[in-house]
């Protein structure tokens, strides 16, 4: 696998993470110009943060996502993470390590542009939300129940969008991921990507940022296993169904 | 007609309410992150539920619908269900089946995805507003009338859809969906789809919800009629202009 | 010019004026499910209303507007209203009669979708602007200025759309008219086309709602004559510069 | 290089500020029909109003933006700024000139179109952010990374757009700028672009409206420094990368 793979899909996850956490930043920080613009914003922004970080990352095949990578692992249809990179365990490390690190600098480029907000007095809730996801009602099974459903339907369509001939490029996963958002967010804010919630989450741990709580690493793992399950179950009912 | 075909329409009708429902329970629900987040939210919602669904309902031609389903079979210009299946009761009736099928686990999923807040203390009507579509002023002969205009519209313009080149794939009908949700579901929520109400309905009354009100089983049949109507006027007329 | 074109023409606007009647009413009348769902909604369901009537109006060219008829009319580059459809006085004026007449059905066709929600007690402002437009501000020669801007640019991008390769199909046009609501509707609604205000218009005073005040006729030239004159400003610059 | 590509930039760009400048006019001011319709409205405003300049620009590459136009320049991959367009100083000096006149002119007819509301009484910030950007916290040093962000993003996926194949047209840089205006506008409102706020700053400065205050030209510097070097950075990363 060439570094100019491993970059992209960096770069790729960089850009998904700033963006993304931008728009969280953006909607749920005091004092900001899209302050409280709403859930439908949030969906939106997401949606096109996963657009723009696919345009970057073409030649990685842009997961951006280790759960969209374990689903490519278990579907016996798929035989390349990307042309000319093979699916080996070698492979799958790098690329988690490519997107972890990308997500990582992503939270911190979100901290950059947004500075001066996170410093200002805020709810230490929003201040991680910024970063991290949480769950509307605390309930880890059920949480894990509901990122699993996110993250299948994610990994699920993603390869049903191989399969039908369209000119979309990278819209198409984009307004899949804005649907997910709307339909299926609402009660754990859809990580839908491990590394989408624990790569910033520890950004927060270690960022100065003024006034900040605790990163609520009990619930750290429920964003791992739910999409890890959901994305696998999604590779494989995609082999079996496409 | 395979088994494939079957559970092609099964999976995407799966999807839809899963997402479609999904987007009620966010929006509808107290407590979710998306709650009270409106109309643009719900359009947009179930406009690109069906995006999903049509992306995994390839090989079916996606019907995911029984009045679209009764349109393409009112239509004298279209010959196929899909690529090699037949017009035929037996297949008509597969589809009702496997529809019926995928609408209900849907809701059974959406159930699954947003259990703690279901059971959260709610108002009953937007329970059952998650489940099934009602009417903002009870009038069934006027809400029949909404029903028939909503899904004319649908199936109309579907057919016009396959006249015109374009390589926007399930793209195009989403945005027709969304379409629709913005003019014509003000005034009953817009089922278009007689199982996108009667299976969810049915899910609502059989599902164990903590403090659920009755399945308003007395306007069931505006969204079973109204759509059947409309898709039927839709798929003649289309034969008749295009 | 063929009868099928003629129908083509006006159900595409018939379509267009259904939903995007049907947005206003959604929108602006009180009880309804998408009531104040705000500007953001008018915009995108009117330019989906478009999208809508266009994939209908395909053999036509779908102009659904006397604006980009003359806008064409205008542009010495274009040879056809339509493949097979001269440039001439009698095709011009069948054009204008079949907007004319899909607009009115189109306008019925709202009025019989929120029959229940128009005869409901409402704000007789809202009850027309159900039906036709009105400016936020009154001052004829400064609403005329802001129809003539938009029409104009309807126009004069439209035109543009025809020379870069694209596969996105009425959405091309569908997003414009987003654009244009979003950006220049906020002054006078955006009429941006004659006859989407004069026949609506006319179906407000014909109709028999409960409660409605008057049709407003002395500001109904201004929808008239700005996007007339923006219409052939845009037509004639399209063809000087593309 | 021809008068046809110096008066498609400058058209493009009258475009895209007429549009933008009336989103802002639209959203910002008391008493239009989309007052407060909220950021959501802002970003996807700004983004079709890129998409309808670029349809007009095509001759000329649309950049439509000088930080674009310097991206392209350090871009080593890029050979001409458009077919037949050498990248020279002296193309570079026209395109910076085109683009200029074009957005000072779209801010006047932003001033046309809103002539009515900008001279009816306002909050005098509201009226200059019709016009130009400013900061939600100001800090000179802060905003100018927040800008050098947006722009470094913009630069830099506009560069990834040309390598994968897609059939989206303009919408592709429209969603991108949707994105950017969601995730990383909502510190400094993203001008993202020198003369999207130079130009109308002074536009803002020399037209006659009612109740006018400042220009802010204490904050000019950094719409212009922030995009300089964000663009510069993205077109030299894109050269390294794809």
């Amino acid at each position: 696998m060439s570094t100019h793979v491993f970059f992209a899909e960096m770069l790729g996850t960089f850009v998904l993470l700033l963006m993304g956490g931008g728009v969280c930043a953006n909607v749920a920080l005091k004092g900001t110009l899209g302050s409280a613009a709403g859930w439908l914003s949030i969906s939106f922004g997401w949606g096109f943060a996963v657009y723009c970080g696919v345009w970057v990352a073409g030649i990685s095949g842009a997961h951006l996502n280790p759960a969209v990578t374990l689903g490519l692992m278990v579907n016996s249809d798929v035989t390349e993470y990307a042309p000319g990179v093979a699916i080996t365990l070698a492979t799958t490390l790098l690329y988690f390590l490519a997107q972890f690190i990308g997500a990582f600098l992503g939270a911190v480029g979100v901290w950059l542009a947004y500075k001066k907000h996170l410093d200002d007095p805020q709810n230490a809730g929003n201040q991680l939300g910024v970063f991290a996801t949480g769950p509307a009602i605390r309930s880890y099974g059920w949480n894990v129940v509901t990122e699993i459903f996110g993250t299948f339907i994610l990994v699920f369509v993603i390869a049903g969008l191989g399969k039908t001939p369209h000119q979309l490029g990278p819209l198409a996963v984009a307004l899949l991921v804005v649907a997910i958002g709307l339909s299926l967010g609402g009660a754990t804010g859809y990580a839908i990507n491990p590394f989408r919630d624990l790569a910033p989450r520890l950004a927060h741990q270690l960022l100065p940022i003024k006034g900040k709580g605790g990163s609520d690493w009990a619930y750290s793992w429920v964003p791992l296993a739910g999409p890890a399950i959901g994305g696998i179950l999604g590779g494989a009912l995609a082999a079996a169904m496409f």
